[in-house]
């Protein structure tokens, strides 16, 4: 007897589905932006607003879903401009050149108040490319650590909604237990997947890149308060790739290089449980003190 | 008795001496885009079109005379869509977000054919902000190699004009001298800066964060053809510490961590004789095969 499978709704899926704002509200044509709506989702919620790596990813999947789109993500930076409030949003993603196999993209978010006035969220550059087969190679080999399942997941202590919706097992660089102070490297490593699992995507590789906790909190064992300026991916996977990754983990690595005058950086990259690299990720981030 | 100071114009000025489009012409008021013409420089010619850290630093400098600026430079992200024509182009940087202490910029480069048809070349974000005194550390330390003075300069075999325009000499992991496809790692250190020296500032270490050679042709010594395709540049100073470095050499070393599939990224590092981290850089690149 096979076990029927619940047909339950992922929340990661149920907040990356934008809507189409009806044809004949928008200008169409060759390379014609079109927007989409959406909202963020309480299964993501955040300290203030939500968490950006969802934000990033419905930035990517109005790309994704835009109908004159040429191949597959191959660099995507998101720029957050502020922490969205809890309500709708409208998503313009528009194509400024479609080259022979490759095509660069223009991302604008904005949510609008109760007096009408639209106040730009996010803004994003994407650019996808239809792969050809080439001499490839990773340079950044996988660490050596223990199997997923040898490694304890870490408790869910945080008060902010995300983290929950993340498997997180660290190997290297925990969150610090006791925020005394004390200085340390800024290295984590950890495995990570989608908690309920669900199969890997170019939208959900976009959300895990950005699910380190910040590297200054691991540094200096300090809660200052950050925020994200700028973060960008870089996709070294097709959607073959990332299908035959399924459910799997991913090892997650970080560190940051330089913590000055206010802007950390972050530098991450992705492997799945195969050791093939799927992405790099770098970012800027805002801190307090 | 003191030699007189030769009154000449750095090439690199002349290149990013952009012209204000005529104010009525253009749209004003509270964040409003404001446009500017330039054009490639034959100083920085490149074997298709123009060196693209110059191409960078044009749009950085739209930013940079744009009257609404706030704050110095945090973080660029420049995506090339196409190799730019030796003829001149517009450029427009439009401040969409502007808040306590930081803007956010959208920046669109385009160039106009004889039938009178734009073509979108680059389209760029940036990030500028007010920085304050904080704690601040560079985790990522400067390499311990010979002075530049002990090293020599790189020959200048190239048949583009823009090698000529740095006085590079490479510590480890220089040009390949035999393109027999042997392969090899992707690292490069080397001390690089302007030539004729020029003291470094916000532009000129954007250019310079493009002046590496291709990780690939290093990695397989196969000068297989190449192109940036999308670059950003994570600022770690003041224009203070890019003053004190003056005429100074940067040290700056440069990796790939993943060749797949006719796209490689490259991470790249630049401090400043002092050791100071000025810069952190990646870019996503093409090649061929």
């Amino acid at each position: 007897m096979t076990r029927p499978k619940l047909l339950v709704t992922h929340p990661f899926d149920e907040a990356v589905a934008l809507v189409p704002v009806p044809a004949n509200a928008q200008e169409h044509g060759r390379e014609s932006p079109r927007q989409f709506e959406g909202r963020p989702h309480a299964a993501y919620a955040n300290m203030v607003g939500p968490f950006g790596g969802v934000t990033a990813a419905q930035a990517l999947q109005a790309v994704l879903l835009h109908p004159e789109r040429l191949g597959e993500p191959v660099a995507l930076t998101i720029n957050f401009t502020a922490a969205l409030a809890d309500a709708p949003f409208r998503v313009e993603a528009h194509p400024v050149r479609t080259n022979r196999s490759t095509q660069h993209w223009t991302v604008t978010l904005w949510q609008t108040d109760a007096e009408g006035v639209d106040s730009v969220m996010l803004t994003a550059t994407a650019v996808t490319a239809v792969r050809r087969d080439t001499w490839s190679a990773v340079d950044a080999p996988m660490p050596d650590v223990a199997a997923p399942t040898e490694v304890a997941r870490a408790p869910f202590t945080d008060r902010v909604a995300w983290v929950g919706r993340y498997d997180m097992r660290p190997v290297v660089g925990a969150i610090p237990q006791h925020w005394d102070g004390s200085e340390a490297d800024s290295l984590t490593r950890l495995w990570l997947r989608d908690d309920p699992p669900r199969p890997l995507d170019y939208l959900s590789l976009t959300a895990l890149a950005d699910a380190f906790f910040p590297r200054i909190w691991r540094r200096r064992a300090r809660m200052t308060p950050i925020g994200t300026v700028s973060m960008t991916v870089y996709f070294h996977a097709s959607a073959a790739e990332l299908a035959a990754t399924g459910e799997g983990y991913l090892l997650g690595q970080a560190r940051a290089q330089s913590f000055f005058n206010g802007y950390f950086d972050q530098s991450a990259e992705l492997w799945n449980e195969a050791g093939h690299l799927l992405a790099t990720t770098h970012q800027i981030v805002y801190y307090k003190e």
